[in-house]
């Protein structure tokens, strides 16, 4: 991390601004559980808006408004439900313009500046009354203090057991500048009930093409980098704005302000993926997969995925047996050409490291440190390929019990 | 099916010319657990052999020299243990080799004849002692009855519930000619420790690269549409042998003759490949996903292994909860391009079918019907693309607690 970088409270408010409020609506049966959230730019400021989207074939009415709204680069506020993800409905566009439409109304601002998402099941209608007689007291909420940070993020919360915003500051053309987010996603990057959304915002003066480039170059490393079941949502979406209230002269190349902007957002982006993984539905541990001297960088994040995606090591890591072969495995039908023999295999935790594997072979170790390493929360695996001098890291999460508890009766 | 065609007792047995046994050798520690498997063919005569193997980079040993020894396209014995799969160890190639050497000084053949397979724990070493002390016995033990078939398919078994064996009867060029297999695989297609292995006799006079022909043309829509857990396992082998007894006019070209053994080896291969998939580790429901009009053959076949692979259809199938959104979620991430709105989805078994999804929307459906039709233990997923003519069928199966407990302790 780079030394002028540090954490800080907020979430999506810390930035200037920004408001926001999450508060329940209805869509929910559950009276304590927050349904609905709003990031409002202060004043209907407009702020240079980029998103990345889902690449499933089949995605959600959201995505399809959002996208069209996004075509200017410009937006002002976001306004995202949890229960129905408002998806493979025959009215699912008319509900998500009607989402903008209201919500546009009540901030007194044009409906081609809102970003809309929606997430839960899939193929439910999406009742818009609900929305519709909250979008009032939602306004009214709307606030920059840490509390509305907090309930903005608990209200697009699905399966997460945990909420997740984050904030940092860092200097940029000799001022403070801010970027914070909220997130949610549980059954992962892949998910299907439990998409992947994530809402950031910055203070950053950054034009929104140089924005967009920016977060799709973050995004390769980071929340594409997470595996929770490799199924891949419809409705998963990244959205960022920037108020470019901190006052930096506005980035508008591929300058050394723009590396630094980009080294800000892929380490808040690269703190939410790690949380994401370690929230994974069922998840009992995090696992984070480094491959290290690979031939290319785009060889390096296939074999890290391969890993974190087999479901023979994550039920491995789940019962903390060693069973190093799976690892070779998972790597050899990655799609990468690669020399068996030349791959070290290391497990390593807070209770140590351990090596597997030795130039493709197995080799001999102690079983008993080996269950200790693979027993702590939070396991490293460590693929040398010996070959180049690219690496890449993944994120993901054992396959427990719970996961299968919790996706063998979503619905009810 | 073909009228002619008929299944018959007795596995790799059945065909004309073949002895096969199989016992316990103490690779496995419970001395009811066969471990060792032959197949023979009587008097040494030569047959013409095929196989195709794992596309795993990383590849067991066994894979490397079978490979090695079917290059002149014959064969005369297979020989496999259970328990270790020789694979990722520094001295794989030598025991491989042993193995062979072994089994040909007791029969009396070429090592150069036999096919050599290993399933079991990666990475631990295989010891030769108990091979080589129990093949004298096993030698012995060569019958053509159906008791040595039995013991033959139990041998090579590792964490499967049942054994898995068929044989066949069709008429070729006037003649009865069979095709018999023995097939073991739990943790599937693509497993690691619970390797897909299959071993097919017939005694059909075929030339070897017409064998190997249809034998890779029969895996693409049968062992290949077959996914438990989507690890491709680094040892996976279908190899076949053809004694030629059943008196035919030798096949040499693809004519009407080879249509028919194709089409019969069809029927065999998909037999097994559900079998396989219906004892997929921990499964408790067999799963057939058929994709109907799509644009073309490796679209269908695709599209029905994207949805078989989904863990998220793999829990709603062990949880009996008709969510069809995930139906239509894991078609969009199979990398195939198609119209959503297109798409119908019925979900059907003995219970009855019930439609889930009409042009690409949801519809409604009665909930009662749907929890009893998918309560039963054999679930079709019907997709219609209405864009094409070409279809596919992929079998797979639930992911239920006992996979994870199977897998997250495999080794002890």
């Amino acid at each position: 991390m780079e030394s002028n970088i540090k954490f800080i409270d907020g979430g999506v408010v810390a930035p200037q601004g920004f408001l926001a409020a999450g508060i329940h609506c209805g869509l929910r049966k559950n009276k304590d559980k927050k349904d609905l959230a709003m990031i409002f730019s202060k004043n209907g400021r407009e702020c240079a808006a980029a998103a990345v989207y889902t690449t499933n074939k089949v995605f959600g009415a959201p995505i399809t408004v959002t996208r069209d709204h996004l075509k200017n680069g410009k937006a002002k506020a976001v306004v995202c439900n949890s229960g129905i993800a408002n998806t493979c409905n025959p009215d699912g566009i008319e509900k998500a313009d009607a989402m903008c439409k209201l919500t546009a109304d009540v901030l007194g601002i044009d409906e081609n500046d809102v970003i809309v998402a929606s997430t839960g099941v899939i193929g439910a209608v999406l009742p818009i009354e609900p929305i519709k007689n909250a979008l009032p007291a939602l306004k009214d909420a709307l606030s920059d203090t840490k509390q509305a940070g907090e309930d903005t993020a608990v209200a697009i919360m699905t399966t997460d057991t945990r909420k997740k915003e984050y904030a940092i500051e860092f200097e940029l053309d000799g001022k403070p500048a801010r970027i914070g987010l909220i997130a949610k996603g549980s059954g992962m990057i892949e998910p299907n009930m439990a998409t992947m959304l994530c809402f950031v915002t910055t203070d950053v003066d950054i034009c929104s093409d140089i924005l967009q480039l920016a977060l799709y170059e973050v995004i390769q490393d980071t929340f594409n980098m997470v595996s929770v079941d490799g199924d891949t949502s419809t409705n998963d979406m990244v959205s960022i704005m920037a108020s470019g209230l901190c006052g930096n002269k506005k980035v508008t190349e591929k300058d050394g302000d723009y590396t630094k902007f980009k080294n800000a957002l892929y380490i808040i982006c690269e703190k939410v993926s790690r949380a994401i993984a370690f929230d994974g539905e069922g998840a009992t541990k995090l696992l984070e997969c480094r491959v290290l001297n690979a031939n290319s960088r785009q060889d390096a994040r296939k074999l890290a995925r391969s890993v974190i995606k087999s479901s023979l090591v994550k039920t491995m890591m789940f019962g903390a047996d060693a069973n190093g072969g799976r690892i070779l495995c998972s790597l050899g039908y990655s799609g990468v050409d690669f020399d068996p023999k030349k791959i070290d295999v290391i497990f390593k935790s807070s209770a140590g490291e351990i090596q597997l594997y030795k130039n493709g072979d197995s080799i001999e170790f102690d079983e008993v440190k080996a269950k200790e390493i693979l027993s702590q929360e939070i396991i490293e695996i460590i693929i040398d390929m010996k070959t180049g001098k690219e690496f890449a890291t993944a994120w993901g999460c054992d396959l427990s019990y719970e996961y299968v508890r919790i996706n063998g009766d979503y619905r009810s």
